[in-house]
């Protein structure tokens, strides 16, 4: 299997391509016992976290990635990934930062979102 | 126990505090299992992790936290924490901001610092 900074790296880029083009595609991606804390609302389950994703009231986003690290989350075989990076949302010129972390669950030779946790970044 | 939110941000009030005050105190936090990448550079293990700490090259140091968000990290009683915030360094009147994800494992009714993701958010 790849190594953590490999899977989280090729995760990162998956699932920004798949929000950015088509949100409700991030289904598989979630389990049941996923959570999502989203500007700090708590969301639980694939089906209410992707209800919440598709919901956000813009049409258009772009997330560019400015760093990704990874580690190991556990002995089992999870991987942690943090992200910090930009959105640049429908017509807007300036781009807001942002920062998420996905905890990654192993699962027969894949991996799921147990954890994900987005802010963004504000005060400037 | 107390809920993941409480512990979560417990824990990061702690943590912040004796950071600003004395690096070295934070020795009893780690494990030799622990992780820590800072600004992308990867340590292991808490002697090194604290060696790192305390190496940074500022004198003075000020946390400010705007937002903490806490979620269960595993089954097994892991707490996830990602933290935004503000840094003031030295006599530096312009603060930086920086995000922080911390992976607390479960030890005799306390916790742990299993992974430490840290990174300064810029581009503004």
């Amino acid at each position: 299997m790849a190594d953590h900074h490999t899977v989280g790296r090729q995760f990162v880029d998956y699932y920004y391509q798949a929000f950015d083009a088509n949100r409700a595609g991030l289904a598989p991606l979630y389990r049941d016992m996923s959570m999502l804390t989203f500007e700090g609302q708590p969301t639980t389950g694939g089906k209410d976290i992707v209800e919440k994703l598709t919901s956000l009231p813009f049409r258009q986003v772009r997330h560019v990635v400015s760093t990704c690290d990874a580690q190991p989350g556990s002995p089992n075989g999870s991987i942690l990934v943090t992200v910090t990076g930009q959105l640049l949302i429908d017509e807007e010129t300036q781009p807001q930062f942002f920062t998420q972390t996905f905890h990654l669950y192993p699962e027969n030779g894949s991996f799921f979102v147990y954890n994900d946790v987005f802010r963004l970044v504000l005060g400037m």
